[in-house]
This record gives structure tokens, C-alpha cells and sequence, in this order.
């Protein structure tokens, strides 16, 4: 970050008064806009279908042609769900029953946390969206777990495969840190 | 937002190619920046000592004067459990031990989503941060409930009273409408 985005003056990095760490600061007196930096959240869901499970190749970096469930950036005036639910209509053209959330993940060293909910695919009238290469449905036996793209993906799949054993699920939450997450 | 912290230039508000909704957009063809906005999280707990509930009186807008559990904003590199340990340390020079995540509340109308943990309150010694007037531990019967400052305090703590009477907690995630979040 270069310039204030409020004012076009030049920015500082430093500790405002009151503060306890550095941020963006616009230069300008009159202006002295606070430019705060925070996590973002990536929602999304896991579709099961019959016991099998819809994964998506990514047709975009990062992890060009891995697997991963459909998932996204969480966008304003959305809540978490409705985020899951349109990305897995933008990503699989997915429809979608969502039921509860059943993971959260947090990944400080890329500042995201992660949300992942339970749904239940309607149908297999599913495809390709726009950011995906192919749309496939898994069975439990049959993941890919050497090409799967994130972390939070492989640790979702885990739980599920360990849940669905019981047939109980229970939401669960975790802390993904750099040797795992990467 | 009307400059572009990339490189200066003004911002448009437009569709950019291939995505399907409005943003912040750099109208230098050279530079380009996207200038996406997210929604931020905010981190904080329920800390409990002996049955009792610490709240804090805010010291500062919005809702200046009025009950509030330890919360703020998760920072960047931080765990949303280290950052409502923080928050606790900041506004109450609290001592807790945090137990598991208890709430999440969607508010999309401001672009939030709330964390809160359950917390234990390790002792008495705690005492108001720069953010609060006063910190003080209420009996369940005498919560100031229509002195709280947001509905997801409000929420959290219903829910508390709801399973302490139990004594079983279960993680609870819930959207607060504008109606109620107001």
C-alpha cells in the first residue's frame, strides 16, 4: 500500500496513538486515515450425494487442476451460508441443500479462516462453472488425496470420512498452522 | 474510496471482466487493481468466574457506556482464539483460560461475523483497559439487559443462561437480522 485510497496522499507505516501495532497511516495531516488489514473468511461447502462426495479441479491459480470442494471468498451483505451456496453454484453449478456448518479453520499466517458447511446435493445435474475444469463425484475410496489443493479441504474430507463411519457429525474447529497449511 | 493505494490513480466502480458484482477498480489501464471488500470478523469471549459473567462498560463509540462482553476486531496473524484473548487483555486485563468456540453470528447488513468463546475467569484480579469505564462480574439474574451494547452479546449470553441452567454448552452459530442486530 502506497497511497491513502481516501485522500491519494502517501502512507506511512507506524503505530497510532492508542494503537499497539503498526498500520497504514496516510501522511496527510488534514486526512490521517487508518488503513486497517484483517482476515478474510473463505466459506464453502462439502456436497455429498449417495455417500459421495462433489469435488471441483480448479481451473485457476493457485492449485491449477488440484481437487478442492467448492469454496470462496466470503462477500458483503452475505452471510456464511449464502456465500457456500453461491460458490458451489458458480463453481459446480451445484443445488444444494445446505444443512449445518460443520468446520472452521484458522489459518493466521495467510490471515483466512475457513467455514465450511455440511449440504446435501439435490441432483447430479451438476458442471463446470467458470473456475473449475471438472465437477466429479468422489466415493469415500476413490479421493484424490494426493491432488486435493488446501489444507482445509483435506482436514474436511478427514472428518467426514471419520463421522460418516458413525453417521454422526459434529462441528469441529481447528488451527491450521504453516507445516500443515501449506 | 476514491485513489488507488497501488499506484494513486481514481477509482471506478465497476463490473470487472468475469466477475459478477460491482467493485473498486483502478482506472489506470496500467495499474488496474481490483480493490476488493470483505467482511471482518470479530473475536471475543464469555469469561466466567464462579457462575458470574465479566462484562465491560465501553469507554468508547459506538454504544459508549453500555455492557459489553471483550471483543474486537481479529488482526491479521492472529488465531481468532489468540485475538479473544487479547481483546480480553486489552479492554479487562483479564487472566482466562479460553475453552471452546461457543458462538458465531452472521450479521451481513454490517459485514461482521462474530466469534465468542467460553472462558474461564482465572481470577478476580482483573481491572478496566483503555476501551472501558468499568469491568465488573454480574450474577445471571442480574445481567443489565437493556443496558447491552450489540445483539450478538445479547444472543450469547441467552444462550449461556439457556445451557448453564443444563450445565451442557453446545456451540450455537446463528444470522442476526437487521431487526434484531440494530
Amino acid at each position: 500500500m502506497k497511497f491513502c485510497n481516501v485522500c491519494g496522499g502517501s502512507i506511512n507505516r507506524l503505530i497510532p496513538k492508542g494503537d499497539n501495532r503498526e498500520r497504514y497511516v496516510c501522511s496527510d495531516e488534514a486526512c490521517g486515515e487508518i488503513h486497517y488489514q484483517n482476515p478474510r473468511i473463505i466459506t464453502g461447502c462439502l456436497p455429498i450425494y449417495k455417500e459421495q462426495i462433489l469435488l471441483c479441479r480448479r481451473a485457476i491459480e493457485p492449485r491449477l487442476g488440484l481437487w478442492t470442494l467448492p469454496a470462496g471468498f466470503l462477500e458483503n451483505q452475505e452471510t456464511t451460508q449464502q456465500g457456500a451456496e453461491r460458490e458451489s453454484l458458480e463453481e459446480a453449478n451445484a443445488n444444494l441443500d445446505i444443512k449445518e456448518l460443520y468446520t472452521i479453520f484458522d489459518i493466521p499466517h495467510i490471515n483466512q479462516v475457513y467455514f465450511f458447511y455440511r449440504a446435501e446435493l439435490l441432483d447430479t445435474d451438476f458442471s463446470p462453472g467458470i473456475e473449475s475444469l471438472d465437477v466429479k463425484l468422489f466415493k469415500k475410496e476413490d479421493i484424490p488425496w494426493d491432488e486435493l489443493a488446501f489444507p482445509a479441504i483435506k482436514k474436511t474430507l478427514e472428518y467426514y470420512i471419520e463421522d460418516s463411519a458413525k453417521q454422526q457429525f459434529k462441528f469441529r474447529s481447528a488451527i491450521l498452522e504453516p507445516s500443515i497449511a501449506r
